[in-house]
This record gives structure tokens, sequence and C-alpha cells, in this order.
């Protein structure tokens, strides 16, 4: 006896047969028991079994429920102001002067209460589910000592206990040098004190830096990464952002789960890459808001079989992006994925980048019952609006909310 | 005594005053009754009277309902396929050759049933509207004659009869020349047949046409706006969205209301669209999926105090824009409007644009209550969020819905 039955729609399952990449089945069925996906097929192999509910969807299209899989969602105010100078012209040293920058997120992050840190990363938090989003990847790194970057990670576990999406939460240790602060003390702390003490409490499961000049070095990144590994934590990493300093190859070694950005990827880091199954997270929101020029090396990806995933990078200072859907959109319309490419990469693919694709990302039998149905035509056309605003029923753990 | 008195909350009237472009009220009380503002100012100046309703904000921003004044609402299919091949690199004759491009949509909206038509284009506006908007135009121009342009506008006319919403009706006379049409004959009867039917029904509150190497000439424009002025119909015009063909000149000469697009406006047109109050239209939806590099003259437009309105264009071909917050950003990101004239250009502005400022578009005595209540911590986060899913509380005629 099964607990729900969909039937009366058409399903792209995410996992590729020959020549059928989504893995489509046009007039399917889905049976769901205890939260999981028990059966999915046609709608006539599934006929003859009984179900507590029968949930007839009058056409419409199904996939798995969006995962974002790069996110920076919880933080104090918003950067609205900075942006209107930045569109006005303004230089960075002024957007600076005028106290604008990631300091001022550290700041208005540190002055926020707890119920003012919760409440606004639930609105962006909602605004993702209601996009579509079952699962959501969610960074620190707004916090410049262990006590801040804690007490960001227990807002994401709060968050999730609240609502129902499943939060993946990451610890982004090396993220930006607080001014002033003397640098290799920094880096110090944060490896020798914050890591080991998010990881004795459970609350991240991945580490994350940013590779970047005006981030942290290479050498910085890797000791980073071997007390990860120390702590059984796997690694991400922002890479080839804003110039190639070889993130993504050190990722690589490390067995990263995904090295994200990417703009500045090179063939050499592609390539291993694609060797240690690190999945290149590719973020259009911002280089749509900083008006970037240099767009990932898409078909370079494609000629090494890199796996890719595309995500929100949902931020107050460079992708204030709430929308699932519009990443998609603009994955296709700015850096020319697919629209096979783009839902991949926020199903499938971006279950990979967090390293729970054996749980979510397709719709197969033992797979969670994480579903969206959407009132379309094509799936092309997930990829084709700008901005739709969600899908008809989001459905998490089998149940609609 | 009154119906309603929205308090706690802070108003951006968009009646400005010297040196408050937006018109603000800060702690704010706005007294309802019979669909219309009443009163409006410091929440302690409306002390004393009686409300049958009061309605707290919780210190929430309200503005004026926004108001898209360029849509293609209503249309058959989607071209979902046709955007997916352009990625892919497709050329516009092999599109063609695939049966894309604008006939494809005229097409499928002449096969499309009355119910079809009707029910997708109301899953769009109500997009629309969940993104805020109060007032939304909708063009006609996929149908290549009288009886298939009064189809369309009927459509809009059952629309606004369901919907909370107020929808403008435009003739789009000279969108697109039929395949194998004999030009000439093709003009005379949309000029001849369909506008005075139109007019006579009245269905439609003014008339558009689109001047263009692709589209029509300056004369053909010319003679559709003398018809409209025989017709006792307002006009509007695309212009110089491709090239410069001097459509902004013409549209002036005639009064028109606005001029939309304007990627290639030079100094002589922006000149006699300010003499003729003309309100320039920015659609930065179609820049953004054309992927155009020319953008509109905004600092001209300013230099000779052009008034600048914001739309979707939502439409299957090259703005399939579905959220106006987002056509308020684009138009901040790509366009570098500020956050104040991308607020201006989908309120008061637009609602130039449409020649019902009179009613609507600002928060004053006498205005339609319509408004939207917004979570947020200031204004200019209305140009920033990239997809805000929408206001928290949408108020048509008085009324939440
Ligand atoms: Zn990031
Ligand atoms: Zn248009």
């Amino acid at each position: 006896m099964w607990d729900r039955l969909l039937t009366d729609c058409h399903v792209a399952t995410m996992v590729p047969r020959p020549g059928d990449p989504l893995g489509l089945i046009m007039n399917a069925a889905v049976a769901i028991a205890d939260g999981k996906i028990v059966r999915i097929g046609k709608r006539t192999e599934l006929a003859g079994y009984r179900s507590a509910e029968v949930v007839p969807l009058g056409g419409a299209w199904v996939t798995p429920g969006l995962i974002d899989c790069h996110t920076h969602l919880v933080f104090g105010g918003t950067r609205a102001e900075e942006h209107a100078l930045r569109r006005a012209g303004a230089s960075y040293e002024e957007i600076a002067a005028a106290g604008g920058g990631i300091a001022s997120t550290v700041a208005m992050t540190q002055a926020a209460s707890a119920g003012e840190l919760l409440e606004s990363g639930r609105r962006r938090l909602r605004a993702l589910m209601a996009g579509g989003c079952t699962t959501v990847e969610i960074k620190s790194g707004y916090g410049y000592d262990a006590a801040s970057e804690i007490r960001l990670l227990n807002t994401v576990r709060a968050l999730g206990r609240d609502e129902p999406v499943r939060l993946m939460p990451t610890l982004l240790a090396l993220h930006a040098l607080p001014q002033g602060a003397d640098r290799d003390a920094f880096v110090d702390t944060m490896i020798d004190e914050t890591l080991p003490a998010v990881a004795r409490l459970g609350l991240a499961t991945a580490v994350d830096g940013f590779c970047e000049s005006i981030g942290f070095s290479l050498a910085e990144i890797e000791r980073l990464f071997e007390a990860a590994e120390n702590n059984s934590l796997r690694v991400k990493l922002h890479a080839e952002q804003l110039s190639n300093r070889g993130g993504a190859r050190l990722a690589a070694r490390f067995g990263a789960l995904s090295a994200d950005h990417l703009e500045h990827l090179d063939s050499e880091g592609a390539d291993a890459m694609a060797r240690a199954d690190t999945v290149a997270v590719l973020l259009p929101g911002a280089f749509y808001c900083l008006q970037e020029t240099v767009r990932p090396p898409v078909q370079l990806l494609r000629d090494h079989g890199v796996t890719m995933a595309v995500a929100t990078d949902c931020n107050p200072g460079t992708s204030p992006l709430l929308n699932p859907q519009l990443a998609m959109n603009m994955a296709c319309t700015l850096f020319g994925l697919t629209p096979e490419e783009a839902l991949a990469g926020t199903t499938v693919n971006a279950a990979r980048a967090l390293g729970i694709d054996g749980e979510v990302g397709t719709l197969a039998p033992g797979k969670q019952a994480d579903l969206c149905v959407w009132r379309i035509e094509s799936l092309a056309e997930l990829a084709y609006w700008i901005g739709l605003p969600g899908p008809e029923r989001r459905i998490f753990g089998g149940q609609d909310c």
C-alpha cells in the first residue's frame, strides 16, 4: 500500500539513458511511501497497485526538486545602497570608503540579533523554496572568528529544523581577510580553531574557501584542505573567478566535491577536475550582477567531461539572486548551456556537488520523494522563461509544502 | 468613515517634492474608501478619524501598485525550443527554416483554442500580478487580420473581467509582415479595416506599430497614426530598437504616449520626445534575452528631460520575462538606471506611458487604491534583488488580492 500515487504526468527522472539524457517517462506515475519514491514508470506499469491517495497532475511535467548547491543565504543587512552607488559609477575604493564591500556585511551580520538573522534568512530561503528548491546549500563566511561562524551555522541548523527543505551547511572558513587583521594569525585561527570546533559540533558537511588575489593563496587553501581532511570534512572551493590561480587543480587534488565560478579555468584545471570527479558549479548570477565579460569555458568543461552544476550564489554583494529557475535561464542566456544541461545542473549534478546524489537529484526507487510539478508544455521552458514564479506544486519528502 | 486604514508603514507616494523625487512619507498612514485613496500622510495627521478596518503593516514599505506598460502577454505556444536552438548557435535563417520566429507564434496563436489562449494568458498575467502588478498593458499583434486581432483583444477583455487587475489593451496593428503576403495589401487591410473595427468595438485604447527594417517603414507608420487619430485612439511605437529610423520623432509628432526600446535613439529624437511629452519605455528584458550590446542612451534621455518608464516587454520571442521587479533590476544592472528611476519607471511614469496618470501610478487622494506592501528595509532593494518573488501584499482597488 503506497501513500501517494502521482499520475497523469510526464517525468524527467534525470537518470540518463542512451539518447535520452533526462531519462524521460511520458504518461508516467510515481509511487511514494514513507517519504521516498518506491516505484516510477509508465502509468500502465503501475496499474493494479493500491495507494492511499491518487494525485492526478493534469498532464504537468515532474522533475526532481531543485537543488541550489551554492548560496551564502544567511547574513545581516543588504548591500542595496552599495549596488546603487556601483550602478552610478562609484569605484571600488569609493564604495569601500562609503563603508561598503564584504566588511559591511560582516559588520551588519554581527550587529543583527539572532531573530533578525533567522527571519531574514528565512525570507530568502522561502523565496528559493517557492522557486522550486527542496535542497539548499548555505555557506557561513560572514563571521571572522569561531563564535561568529558557529552562530551562522547554528542559524542554518535552525532554519533546517523549521522549514520543509534539506539544508546543507558549509563552513566557508577562508572568505575574506578582516580589515586590519594579521593575515597569518587570522588564517591560523580559522584553520586551527574554527574548523575543528565546527567539525566537533557537526555543524557543517563541507569546508570552502575563496582562492583569489583578493582572497587567499593556494598555500593557505592547501593548509585549510589538509585540516578539513583531518577532520573528515569534504572540501569545495571558489576558484578561478577573477583570475587563474590553479585553485581548481588544488581542489581536484583533494578530491573536492566542487570547484565553483571557474570563469578563468584552463585546460589543466578542467582535466584535473574531470579525473577527480569534481563538479564545476557555474554561477551566472554573479557574472550578471558584476557585468563580467569573461565567461566560464563551458565547451572546455564539456570536452573534458566535467560535470556541470548551476546555482544562484545567493549573496548580498555579488549575486542577490532569489530564483533558481532564473539561474537556469541565466546559465543558458549568458553561458550558453543547453536547457538539458541547466536542468541537470540544478538537480542530479547539484546533488553530486553536495555529495548527496545517493539520496536526491534523481527520481528513482529509493530516492527521497522531493519533486516539482511544473505547469509547462515542454521542459525547455524551464530554461526559457525569465523569472518563472515557481512550480505549481513543490513536494518535499512526499508532502506538498 | 473610511473602509481601511493602512498604518505602521513608510510610503513612496511617487509625487515628487524638491529634493525628494519619490515623495516619501515615513511613519505613514493611508486611508481608503470606495476603492480610492482618501487621505495619506503621517500617521499622526490621520489620527482621530474612524475606519472600519485598521491594517498595521509592521514597518513595511508601501508603493503604488506596479504598472507594466508594455507586454505582448496573450499568445499561443511558446518559443522555448527556438531559444534552445539560438543558444546553441543556430542562425536566424536556420531558426526560420526550423519554423521559428514570430510567424510561429502567429501560427500557434491561430491554432490555440479560445480556452487555451485565455488560460495561458492568465498564467502569465498572474505571474505579473504576483510580482506586484496592478495594471498591465497588453498588445495584440499575433493575428494577421481583423478577426484574429479582435480575438486577441477580446481575450484581453475577458482576462480583465476575471482578474483583479487593470488591463490596458493596445492594437499592435503593424507588427510583422506575414510570410508571402503582399506588403501594401496587408498594410491597407490593417489600417483601413482592422483599426476602425477595433475602434468601433472599443477594444483598444491605443495603437502601436514596429518601425524597423524588419518591421514597417516610417511612411507606413505615419499612415497608421493618421488612421488612429481619425479614430480617436492614442498612439505608441516600437522605435529605434535595432537601428535609427526616426520613429521616435514621428511618434512625437503625433503626440504619442510613448516610444519604446530606443537603443538607437539620437539627440533629435530625444528632443522631440521631450517636447511632445512622449515617454521613453525601456525594455531591458529584450536587451538581455537577445544579448544586445547597444544600450538605450539613458544619459541623453536625462539630459533632454524625457520621462523614462520600464516594462517587461513580456513576449514569447525576445523577452519571456515574468517578473516586474526583475525588469527594475535589469534596468539598473544593464542600463544604469538609479533605483529611484526604476521605481518611477514602473509606477508614475508607466502610468503616463499609458495615459492614465490621473488615476494610478501615484499615491494621493483621489487616486485608485492600488498598492504594494514590500517587506524590505529600504526602497533601493526593489532594484537590488534579482527576482524578488513579489510584494507581501498586493492591494487592488483597496482590496487584498
Ligand atoms: Zn560564493
Ligand atoms: Zn514589444
